[in-house]
């Protein structure tokens, strides 16, 4: 395995870890930037693409996904390096006075500047509360579709309303032995369009769907071979054979390996000074939603400040002794050259 | 003279200030906006309206007039009041707790929020320096052109060697009795194309041009007679008739009546808080590039930040004992309505 080196590794690609990669680039700091999702634009890409922001200031109106697609504009002159579908782990002080970051793909990364921007913490999936529940995981209980192939003529039985459950009941359902749709009410959040060709799957008698809710977990070995569902109406229990569960609980946000680094927490956020936004550690900084300090509000607008002031005094520790020139890119040539402007 | 009365009073109608306007409109403070020059946008409108901004988040490039023309577009569903080509000559603290303010133009506004957004303070011209200036200035010395008729017939020298000097110097020039330029070298920051008009008509004996710099003022009661010019080259000097002078050495900035609010200041720069951005004078606020606090940076994206924090602030002592909801644009129908969006 090889270790990656750079000046910044930033944690989360919401808006404001891009940011922060412009604000860092007009200093001459390069970044990789590890994201757990799949793609740029965090909880603004997540959960609300296609709604308007209006806070912005300077755009009167955009969608969560157009400020994701401004930004990746505007930082496009630095070259980002992007880690996405990946956490990072653990993190580590190396003798050199740099940190090594390892992530959950065993990537790993030297740099002596580590910025988390990761928005209210990493996006989990919400999981199965039966208590034998963790010994299936993985094995033949999933949170997400890795690979479609590994359903192929299994009893599948799949847990949610929403998109992901409905999405992936009409996916696999031709592929899989029998399928089997569990939500607590036949009353879907997912797209009306989905609803209808699942349930009409159903009256041809093509699939199942139980209104009840998983109360127990049956097999050995992690192998599932049945669940119990306790209907909702009557409360009545069934069992029903399965050797393979899905479940679409939605999503949750968890600070997750983050809480683990060592930093000052307030209510499960990082504690920063407000003159560079660093954490209790020196040289992790922390901007955005996650960190706190008196007055923070939890705005975008105020991430991208906390990024400029961060990336001073990133510049200081990754390049002691540079003189840093506080310049405008109005006016500046050099700045705006690094932009590669585009006059 | 009637007095205003709103909720806040913005002194500046630059980015900073008029961000302000929507942080605060968000939370249903009504505002008035003075500024002392004749049109919204601050040092971004008057210093470079054509020149392209880089680091506004979210805005890859824009120009400062259009930068002020977005914000100026997200602030309409607040309908602010404008007060242009004024300047708040004196605050008083009122026995009901609010402020009272006056502006240069006898103007009044009382309210219990002020927010100084004022930049690098007032522009001003720069002045002569030759001692008897002062009495002069007003009535035959000039630092700006009010109406051009008043120069009708006269003997008219203008100094300075920037576009103001040499636009008014073409544009007087037919009105005018007699014109002389006169600036410390033949080397002219004017667009060249004015410059090369002023030297046509030089070279035609339409005008004349002297290299060098005001030295001594003649006259009697405010009316001048002639000057003294110190030439460039050799030192000599030549007395030249005139009775209407113009002077353009540029403008520079003043903090003006704001260093005479007992607020603290820090070479020249208002201190403030970074939780809410107040002033060392509870009710008044500074945001922007004329604020100080450890690690300021003077960055049009902090200005936005300190507003949103302010306006919280605001809110408390505009309208105490009213809950404040932290509330997204993007997710409260409350705000979506506020501002009349335009879905």
């Amino acid at each position: 395995m090889e270790t990656i080196k750079t000046d910044v590794v930033i944690i989360g690609a919401g808006p404001c870890g891009l940011f922060a990669v412009f604000e860092l680039g007009l200093l001459d700091l390069k970044c990789h930037v590890v994201d757990v999702l799949d793609k740029p634009g965090g909880q603004c890409a997540e959960f609300y693409p296609e709604k308007p922001i209006y806070d912005i200031p300077g755009t009167p109106s955009c969608t969560g996904q157009e400020l994701t697609d401004r930004l990746l504009q505007q930082i496009r002159p630095f070259d980002p390096v992007f880690h996405f579908g990946e956490m990072v782990a653990s993190v580590e002080k190396l003798e050199n006075g740099n940190w090594r970051l390892r992530t959950d793909q065993d990537k790993e990364f030297e740099a002596p500047v580590i910025v988390i921007a990761a928005g209210g913490g990493s996006f989990m999936p919400k999981k199965v509360t039966v208590p034998n529940a963790a010994e299936f995981e993985g094995k033949s209980l999933f949170y997400a579709v890795r690979k479609m192939e590994n359903f192929r003529d299994k009893k599948l039985l799949i847990v949610g309303g929403g998109d992901s459950a409905l999405d992936w009941t009409l996916n696999l359902h031709p592929l899989a032995k029998s399928t089997t749709l569990v939500h607590r009410r036949q009353d879907f959040r997912a797209a009306p369009d989905s609803v209808n060709k699942a349930l009409s799957l159903v009256e041809q008698g093509d699939m199942s769907f139980v209104a009840g809710n998983l109360s127990q977990l049956h097999g050995e070995n992690g192998q599932l071979e049945a669940v119990t569902i306790k209907h909702t109406e009557g409360g009545a229990e069934t069992v029903h054979e399965c050797d393979n569960l899905l479940v679409f609980y939605g999503l949750t946000m968890k600070l997750g390996p983050i809480a683990d680094f060592g930093l000052n927490l307030h209510e499960n956020r990082i504690v920063v000074d407000t003159e560079k936004f660093e954490t209790s550690v020196p040289g992790i900084f922390a901007i955005g939603d996650i960190n706190w300090y008196p007055g923070k509000l939890k705005l975008i607008l105020s991430g991208f400040h906390e990024s400029a002031l961060m990336a001073q005094q990133a510049k200081r520790i990754a390049h002691p002794g540079q003189k840093i020139l506080f310049q405008y890119t109005t006016t500046s040539s050099a700045l705006v050259s690094k932009l590669g402007a585009a006059a």
